[in-house]
């Protein structure tokens, strides 16, 4: 009878996740750039942990029993605060939300006023979406408490890639010493330019041995990404060859206004991630999606539905990754 | 000292409401159709053991501990939505709300994307609300969690006629075999066209061995809606003479405005229940709304504040059979 | 290991706070017109052992476990909405938002309606804020739960009054007797007229013994206020002359839109709190405000971030303030 189980003692899943809790040694997750290999592999190694909590019949741990984690969302995302949201109170914390727009910003108060204040409540946690890069390093100077960077202007989305690869490394034996990454070959098409979800995978994933293929229209495609294994490119063909993942990316229907962007036809047309050009791919090629999609402008819905795909495997991963950011900058520290 | 209690544990629970759980033989709560009268008469004794635990001091119970609930409220309806968190609540689950107005929705994605994306966070069960009739049915193809009807168009609102029937019985000492209502007379009064309440009224209260009169104008009143032991009238006399139960439907005034349908003052004039009507029924007649009411439309406040009234315990019947909904459908299975 | 430790158990809590569960004798806290100084001082002794609670690692007791309360947030306040969630969920009780936009109140319900659906529903205490004074009293003829204040039109804000006193009590030695304030000087500068705030501290610091000097411009200073021991004056000098502690009010723009009122720079410069202003305080002198703040209007920057300034320590100290009301309220009675 499941119902008559209790809750796992805290001890225990220690005991789990005992020698992966090093995993952070930073006190905030920011970005992704000074993280090394070995963080990276001790990380997915404490998100394993967190992995089996969520397929036990009770799915609650009591890591984070009295601490308060504050979602701080001045740009919309329902599905990333929603992930969160599940991953704390998973490990029994407490949590609360806070919507830039009913509050006391709109009568002119400053971000920093409206940090000082719910800090002043006893905050152990903030995550932090905006539309402006660099907020969440800036509310750093303001808090004691951990500031998780949940998505920056066109900066850094390091929990979204951080589960991209935690995804790629379950489906290509990621267990060996290197997590499956070396040698791989990842293609990522869209718009780069705008995209955080880009630049956070390009350090993972050249940090962990692969290569990176970036692919889009000439104007989304920004030449100071280029560098030591990565590479740019017009031509999906190219990218998409021989690749072990293609991630697409969302194309954005109001950045097409502008006129010197090609329209969403000529857009899917040219660059839709698709069977036929998966054909090109290696064999074992998944297909990853951040969300939300337009289907049929980006991907296809063929293959986003297909056996490739693991992007319902990407948002699943979410939870765990994300409870393993929380364990590590709260717990294992 | 209330407070030095803890919550009972949950075999206690369990032992209460031992005999009961098979009651809903069913994954989902999509509607009543396929319910037997025996079926209806264990669930009310699964309601009585939780109605028990929300007399306690502590008003909660460890059933639901670990496992998600998530509402997904397309149509918004604050006493809904919050009756179904309270019952998940008192049993210790996590709930998620998920709104449509502020979600990816709104960029395009569909319904189904959205529901893979919360399914993938591991949802235990949903409660959805929808203005289309069979979008909770829908949604069981794609997810393995259970399903409750929280109100489809016109179709179907099942917890509310369950609410409703228990109430019932509460009054009309329905601890016999029958619930009580074996020979009752019930008459629903207003806008019967545009009633899922009315509709699963119906099934529960005829496959109880109840007659269901229906009365409203003619344009709201279908006639495909009679059958065994229902019958259609305009006249509300007829309708409430000698009836136990007289339910008022809420007049929607923003259907009057297309000119076939008198005017709220015509309307209130001809089927107002109210004291007058009232004393043609039964001696013991009981007055019921699902609530929110137009006073002095539909129903007279006289009426609505009497003693004839049941609509607070309504309401109030609503958590415990929520909960009993869930403990069935995620424990007791 | 900080996570290991478990929540303490409510007896432990009890002991710590037991000489002082009294200090609520009453139902509701709808305002302080009726408390003595003794209840003032043991309210401020409960509050102690709440703050104690706020300096664990595991910032969680049990107290108010089963237990559900309600915010009824008619007028909106994030801030004061996030400290009594903070502090109901701190105490381990079970929070329901009621925020009235997205309402039956909408499609024309009554507040009584909506409080007697929301009532029904096993609420044990709400937490009403109302843009018109008095509706906090109105609910208390349609509940049995318990109401409390979180700010009424220009009536009353008990639980702000209660934690700027606790806070200055913190400051001067507030652990003898009379809590520190006998023959102490409070200058509350500002829109006084439109102020709950001040109303209810006006209350507070004269029971206590204190002096209460209230300073704005004509047009925003009542002259009803004028009693023993509450002096107003036009001259920020003369109010702030001598005084152990500082409040600036919120200088609401929309106000000056009048025409009989000084624009917000001859406010600012005639009337606003700053460090040149502060010479003329007490050596010890402390500053007050209840946020949001309007920054080089009511009050300099430069004195807000300073040293006298405890606007932080005031948003810290409402969660034990909050704790301890729902505490008296709710258990200790």
């Amino acid at each position: 009878m499941t119902s008559t189980q209790s809750i796992p003692s805290n001890i225990e899943v220690q005991a789990e996740a005992q020698t992966e809790v090093q995993a952070l040694k930073h006190k905030h997750l920011l970005d992704l750039q000074d993280w090394t290999k070995d963080e990276f592999l001790q990380f997915f190694n404490t998100t394993d942990a967190m992995a089996d909590v969520m397929k036990r019949t009770i799915k609650k741990v009591p890591a984070l029993q009295g601490k308060t984690i504050a979602t701080l969302f001045f740009e919309n995302s329902t599905r990333t605060k929603l992930s969160f949201e599940r991953a704390a109170r998973a490990q029994s914390a407490d949590v609360v939300s806070f919507a830039a727009g009913s509050s006391s910003l709109s009568k002119g108060e400053s971000i920093k006023d409206t940090l000082l204040t719910i800090d002043a409540m006893q905050v152990d946690a903030y995550v932090v979406r905006h539309v402006s890069s660099g907020v969440p390093h800036q509310l750093t100077r303001w808090t004691d408490a951990s500031i998780i960077n949940a998505g920056d202007g066109r900066r850094s989305h390091p929990t979204q890639a951080l589960l991209d690869a935690y995804t790629f490394r379950q489906e290509f034996n990621g267990f060996d010493d290197s997590g499956g990454f070396e040698g791989k070959k990842i293609a990522i098409v869209g718009d780069i330019l705008h995209s955080r979800v880009a630049r956070s995978n390009i350090k993972i994933w050249t940090e962990l041995g692969a290569k990176v293929v970036l692919c889009g229209p000439r104007m989304l495609l920004p030449e100071e990404l280029e560098r030591k294994n990565v590479t740019l490119t017009n031509s999906v063909a190219e990218a998409v060859e021989g690749a072990h993942a293609v991630m697409a990316l969302r194309m954005q229907q109001e950045r097409m206004a502008g006129g010197l962007l090609p329209s969403l036809q000529e857009y899917s047309e040219r660059y839709q991630v698709n069977d036929e050009m998966i054909k090109l791919a290696h064999d074992d090629c998944i297909v990853m999606h951040p969300g939300p999609m337009n289907r049929e402008v980006e991907i296809s819905s063929e293959l986003a539905d297909g056996e490739r795909s693991v992007i319902e495997q990407q948002v699943a991963n979410g939870v765990p990754v994300r409870m393993a950011v929380f364990y590590s900058l709260l717990v294992g520290k």
